[in-house]
């Protein structure tokens, strides 16, 4: 039986005192109920949710799965129970506006939220989870009936939403979406076609299902400019939202899956169902990106989750086990044998855990605090400036920290020894569960693409200069004595810190050249540029966190202990971690020709 | 579903043109029969069993697992006649001494079957291969009567054998087994206690299942030196084998696991049942140990099944599936896309997966070699050499090996994108199956002990030395231009080896001195340290592969493509594989401190 305890501490040192997160909320007036005060109340009753009804369905929903008879999709047992209390409790409207019956609390607080509510049960909470990228479609490019019919439902949680892309000749590649939409003549279109791996597509917790849907329209352009957005409800409704008659959408089967088993993966057939335009023409897949980043961030999070889930259970077994005796001497001389977190490779797992779902943490928030600026931006210049930041980071997140997640997953199951291996321990599930988020909303093959194609070529570097040079003012501030009484425990982390910031601006431009000269470079350094990345960013952030916890160590004496931890920490990241870079850097700098120059026929001599 | 074609190209050309293997078997009279023809017929015929009879299992297998009903286990469908047809083919006998009715063939031969078989359904295959391990402790430990009596039946295959070593208590810890055997004056003893995670501990195979058991005598000294080694059936029999009345050792319950769910791993209580001792009285773990490098070899190879198995299946899949267009230009004009195999990083994951699966099948056949010279071994000295020699890359073969398997099983799935993750398609299982091998016969951790604590530090680097040698011998060799008509081209791959190997031996050294300071080195730098060794000595086979393909492109023109695409690949191992090292020799000479610094209650604040 697994545990889960709301990493409250760790949550509150984040927000509080290493991202300021009261002041930045204090500057924009739709925010000024988020008082250190309400939200510690948000966290607490979050984590009595999270603790005592989300995590014992956890294990549970694995060994049930969900039932597929005839089109009707069966949660496991509780699933729905618990959305009920979620709804009752408001959780879905947290961070939404007012208007449509939202609580009108930040995004960031979402994503906190979210955390917890993903640590406890990933895949319960993909049913709320999924409804935000729909709620956020049509909030923003909704008609006004739009809204009022969908999105007020979607807030309250009456009704869940999805997003119905991929079909089964294609995932990534959206231009070859096949499905159909006819005009009616009545502002109204038949939808025609297959799409698969919609989650939450079909299930028994709402009375409701509203699938944006990626169709073409007659005579629409090939490829990728020729694909429009629409709204088909499962259930077709009046304006007023009374239930009708079903529309011609059917759960063709569910997805016997490697995890997320509890999450339910459909094929969705649609039959001339009746749908809406949403947005222009022909403009489906820009409207549908406009929430890429936060869609995005929504899965790197789940890096963070199983990283938390398996370092808090690999811990207590670590602590439990007896195995063997150190090699310093016994610890535990009257037990039979010593604790096996006494092992130095046993500790070296634990704390790569440690660093993985904190360091992790710190960079989804640091993520969360600019959508929040997005959201509130005044000018069109400061959404621009936060989207810019938002989306170079967002590549770097999506794919580091579920690599790293998983990786954390692995840790604790390999922490458990054989017992790991065994369903009963839940450590194995962690890590199923964990697969999946390498693989959806862009592997991790085309996140490294979207960052060293997009976001450093196509912008000649302007996004990372503009990162790099936040992280050179935090070094350059940290380490002038007069304003950084830590400076010198600091420079441990920050003249590591500005010397691989200064390779990865080097290294950038080098492959930019490169690429010039043989485009397939971008493919064959990409997966390493982001993981090399990845590990400088979270450098970065742990720095900062170290540089916090020496702030508060002199002032905050009750908690001296967690501060030094996390400079702990820290040290290890620096020590054990970034240099993980080094062969990245190699790897990436490497010619294309010996991944390109054998022939595929010759790939295989059977 | 998935596909299995047993790469017999491959397997020759290792046996023939890298390790001379033929000439190999010559040198021993009572290997003659080994001839090129026969051995040729062998593969065929075994790559026919497994390619029709096993792999059609491997998927149904995993889906209906092993039924437990009171006691009695019941194999997948299928599972039953595959193994009698592989008892009536005399596979089982295959590489055992003719005494006791086997075959008589080199135990090298032994393990291309076993690794055939391991690809096609690693869950089926364990069940006559844990007769091995028994087999093995019969021959050498037991008495004539006890050959007579097990030997001859579980090299015939009618009866199976398993290894029971470890209790709910203690897996690693072996000093902590609890289970009892009490003499009964008659040259029997009755043993009571409970066993966990037997594989093949109990199913519906055979008539009968022979238990070798590690129990504790009366007044037995505490720890590792009062463990002694018994045989417990099944089913007791007279000496003629005729079965009789059950012992008393039940079947609890089987595991519900991660994977290898065709596989049962049981929980056995032996509740007075009756055994006979084998070996000296509390010699039990030297006994056992006697084959734990072969057991652990044959552990080593389930990462090259998984990794070919995820290999083949993974290449398939890239050349059909379409999707989005190579970055150099169109490669497949007439089609909606280009198929996935365009793409540098799937490439890369490709040209990995391969890399491993090759490189790691070498690292196989260069052990399995040692191993027949340690059985046919004429003179101690020559026993004891070959025997270093194994036990010095044991170690790095088991994790390294299990540990790319698993790398490469996760590339697999990666390559299928979201349809990786959906049981169907069968990648995911082979993730699931594969993450089994970094655990039992000893984890990755306990390993990567064995190479720096037993291996380095306390034969004072002897047997790095006497490796290490080799492969200088072999650079040196392959360097001088009279002896080597392709030193120029060979240059590529025998400077950055030299390079390697030299610093393996300093860091080596190193990491010795350091040891003496603080023993806490050797945990914290082991896991780094194998991985480092790993990757250095299956550099050295890849250029042992290159050199022998260079050497054959001249001689051999049919096949000219199979020598240039080893050429190529050895290219890639090298540009991106061994800089891989980097990293680890990085983190691996740090200092313990920031492992160990942290008190154990203040690793998490919840």
């Amino acid at each position: 039986m697994l545990t889960y305890k709301a990493p409250v501490a760790d949550i509150n040192f984040l927000l509080k005192d290493v991202f300021g997160y009261y002041s930045h909320y204090q500057k924009f007036p739709e925010f000024e109920e988020a008082t250190p005060d309400l939200v510690d109340a948000i966290f607490q009753e979050c984590a009595k949710f999270c603790e005592n009804e989300l995590l014992p369905l956890y294990q549970s929903g694995d060994k049930e799965g969900c039932q597929f008879d005839n089109g009707v999709v069966t949660t496991p047992k509780g699933f729905k129970e618990a959305y009920q209390q979620y709804v009752e409790g408001g959780w879905q409207s947290l961070s939404h506006p007012v208007e449509h019956g939202g609580q009108g609390l930040p995004p960031s607080l979402g994503m906190v939220k979210s955390e917890m509510m993903g640590t406890a049960n990933w895949s319960w909470a993909m049913y709320p989870g999924l409804s935000h990228g729909a709620m956020n479609t049509v909030e923003t490019h909704g008609t006004k009936e739009q809204k009022e019919l969908y999105l007020t439902r979607l807030t309250e949680g009456t009704w869940t939403g999805t997003m119905c892309l991929t079909e089964p000749q294609c995932g990534t590649d959206l231009g070859q979406v096949k499905t159909k939409a006819i005009p009616n003549g009545d502002g109204t279109y038949n939808i025609t076609g297959t799409k698969i791996f919609i989650s939450a597509g079909e299930h028994d917790l709402t009375e409701n299902i509203i699938h944006i849907v990626l169709a073409r329209l007659p005579d629409a352009p090939a490829g990728t400019r020729g694909i429009s957005l629409f709204i088909v409800p499962k259930i077709q409704t009046d304006q007023q939202g009374n239930l009708g008659e079903a529309n011609n959408v059917t759960c063709g089967s569910i997805e016997d899956k490697m995890g997320i088993k509890a999450s339910a993966t459909a094929v969705l057939n649609f039959d001339n169902a009746k749908g809406v335009l949403i947005g222009p023409e022909n403009k489906g897949l820009e409207c549908m990106f406009t929430f890429m980043n936060t869609a995005r961030i929504g899965t790197a999070l789940q890096g963070v989750c199983s990283a938390e889930l398996a370092y808090q259970n690999s811990l207590i077994y670590a602590k439990e086990r007896l195995s063997m005796r150190s090699l310093t001497g016994k610890k535990n001389p009257e037990q039979v044998a010593d604790p096996i977190i006494v092992h130095p490779d046993v500790r070296k797992m634990l704390m790569t855990q440690k660093a993985i779902s904190e360091g992790g943490r710190a960079m989804i928030y640091y993520a969360a605090k600019l959508v929040d600026e997005i959201e509130m931006a005044k000018t069109q210049e400061e959404r621009e400036q936060a989207d810019e930041r938002l989306g170079f980071i967002t590549p770097i997140l999506k794919a580091f920290l579920t690599e790293l997640g998983l990786e954390s997953a692995n840790h604790g199951l390999q922490i458990f020894g054989g017992h790991g291996y065994i369903k009963e321990w839940g450590m194995e599930q962690i890590v199923r569960d964990a697969r999946i988020s390498t693989l959806y909303e862009g592997t991790t093959g085309i996140q490294a693409l979207d960052l060293l194609g997009r976001k450093i070529l196509l912008t000649r570097g302007k996004s990372l200069n503009n990162f790099t040079k936040e992280v050179l003012l935090f070094c350059k501030d940290k380490s002038v004595l007069s304003k950084n009484p830590h400076k010198r425990q600091m420079n441990k982390f920050i003249w590591p810190l500005s010397k691989a910031v200064a390779n990865w601006q080097q290294y950038s431009l080098r492959i930019a050249l490169k690429a010039k000269k043989n485009r397939d470079i971008v493919g064959s350094a990409s997966v390493d540029y982001l993981m090399y990345s990845g590990y400088i960013v979270m450098g970065y952030f742990w720095a900062q966190m170290a540089q916090s916890a020496y702030e508060k160590l002199a002032t905050d004496v009750e908690n001296r202990d967690f501060y030094r931890a996390k400079i702990k920490t820290a040290e290890f990241y620096f020590n054990r971690m970034l240099p993980r870079t080094k062969s990245h850097a190699k790897t990436m700098m490497e010619d294309p020709k010996t991944l390109m120059q054998l022939d595929q026929e010759l790939l295989s001599f059977l």
